[in-house]
């Protein structure tokens, strides 16, 4: 049987022991076990990578503790605006919302924008559209209530800044993804996003975005990306990380390390990535002091971690 | 000196002999030789390829025959919205907006997100927020409206059908774009879009999506694209070109080729590019019946054209 795995990440930034309590840390690795449970199970009973990276995604977006479905955290309206995309590595198919509200899984809206409408990227009122046509339910703001996101927006509330994640630091990236093979050796990526606190403007970060937070192609890899995210959209990281595979056939770890560690800090960006092939083999890579994450593949091997150690 | 150079796009389709009139065929081909003038004389003075592109992209909006700016078809709700992205080869800063609506020039508005907000794209009412803040005038509809737009929003409202362009036909791309380098062998990229006829759900293409259908770096070529937009978002088209080139060492026109003429294909995708590179060489390549187009150089050569011939 071909081998099968699954990797996720809750986010990169300057994530230190010090920064954190034991029960915080417990509190974060059960999250993250939690997800790659949720998709592992379904591609041992033979799912597809996309439903595997959904499972997952939406896990992570169940949990209060990462920037993304429940665990959003407030724009500068007082508001949660969200962004998600998916990609397959099969046929290269793919969908995307942005700045969708009251949704409680953007990342299955993301999958139903790819299986049901001629588009990738909805956006908007017209995204909220779509997803009442499909019949998704839209959730009161009281469902993402979280006293420590709303304190951490009333810090910064009436400044222009921002913060890109739930924490203290203006240097956390919150997003969550999640790359998966499955035993016919299809890969797929999906990415979800709160976006950053206190946020303006309608901006949309690179994680909605194919090529740039979020690309899958059977021929190279499947690749999800957390961190600075305007440094990943003129990076165009995600699809980066695929032409080093292709067009230099080096390894993933090595393309993954060329991209994060060399070209995104060229260009002075920080954050980091997951990748699969559809061997299974699965690579991390951040340029920052640690990046919630985690893998477990069909080998037996359970692994999750947060600091860069 | 330095050669310089300008190239220009105002769309890609079923554009053949037999649906023109002489009489617009004079019409497009004056439209795209004064969006080249304006780009080039800047160029001749010694401005910057960011401001050329500018000059030319806001000519081509400013012109009624092309589906942006002034020109931009009707949405299934009978407004106007408008997609823009800039990007320059020096530090490959970009700039963008998505689902504007009022603006004269979009493509000004997404220099103004370039040069000054800490992002890169920007979307909807936050936009127009941003818009606002930064002093840019909001039109009324009348600004935009035009009664063959009208008639083919007409034709096909209420309907499930949308239209990738200004013509009768499902084939065409109602996109503008310019590429150019300046006399320092600097290059930059931009597009803009009025997007598809009876689109519906805050529906966002590849033209305002960096690595998409815009993408520049000094190192490698500016790009510009027009086509199927989420092909072209699946297919990473414009930052793929520049793979081609920064890994491969190919020539420009052979990477564009490579890609416009098998991968695009290969996706299921139609449309075309433009592309430049520092020492100022300028290629097309559409796999489409035609793509209004031209280019200006120093060397004194003035091209413009509509048909494959």
């Amino acid at each position: 049987m071909q081998h099968f795995s699954i990797a996720i990440h809750g986010g990169a930034g300057t994530l230190t022991r010090g920064m954190m309590t034991a029960e915080k840390e417990s509190a974060y690795l059960k999250g993250l076990q939690e997800a790659l449970n949720a998709g592992y199970s379904l591609l041992a009973e033979g799912a597809s990578a996309t439903e595997a990276v959904v499972a997952a995604v939406a896990s992570l977006e169940d949990c209060p503790l990462f920037n993304a479905g429940k665990g959003s955290v407030f724009t500068a309206d007082g508001t949660h605006e969200m962004d998600a995309a998916i990609m397959e590595g099969t046929g290269r198919n793919a969908g995307a919302v942005a700045m969708v509200t009251g949704i409680k899984n953007p990342i299955r809206l993301a999958q139903e924008v790819m299986l049901h409408s001629n588009h990738v990227l909805l956006a908007g009122e017209g995204a909220m559209a779509f997803a009442k046509q499909r019949n998704f339910e839209t959730l009161p703001p009281s469902y993402f209530f979280n006293q420590f996101r709303f304190d951490q927006w009333q810090e910064i509330k009436g400044s222009d800044r921002i913060q890109l994640d739930h924490t203290q630091s203006d240097h956390k990236f919150g997003t969550v993804g999640a790359v998966a093979c499955d035993q016919n050796g299809a890969i797929a990526a999906a990415t979800s996003t709160g976006g950053m606190t206190n946020k303006k403007f309608g901006r949309i970060g690179d994680s909605p975005l194919i090529g740039s937070g979020t690309y899958a192609n059977n021929a190279t890899c499947a690749v999800s990306c957390t961190g600075s995210g305007e440094y990943f959209i003129r990076g165009a990281v995600a699809y980066d990380v695929a032409c080093f595979v292709e067009h230099l056939g080096v390894d993933l770890q090595s393309a993954c390390n060329e991209v994060i560690q060399k070209r995104l800090l060229d260009l002075g960006g920080d954050g980091g990535l997951i990748a699969i092939n559809r061997e299974g083999m699965v690579s991390f890579s951040f340029n920052t002091e640690g990046m919630y994450r985690g893998y477990r593949k069909s080998d037996g091997t359970f692994y999750t971690a947060i600091y860069r150690d």
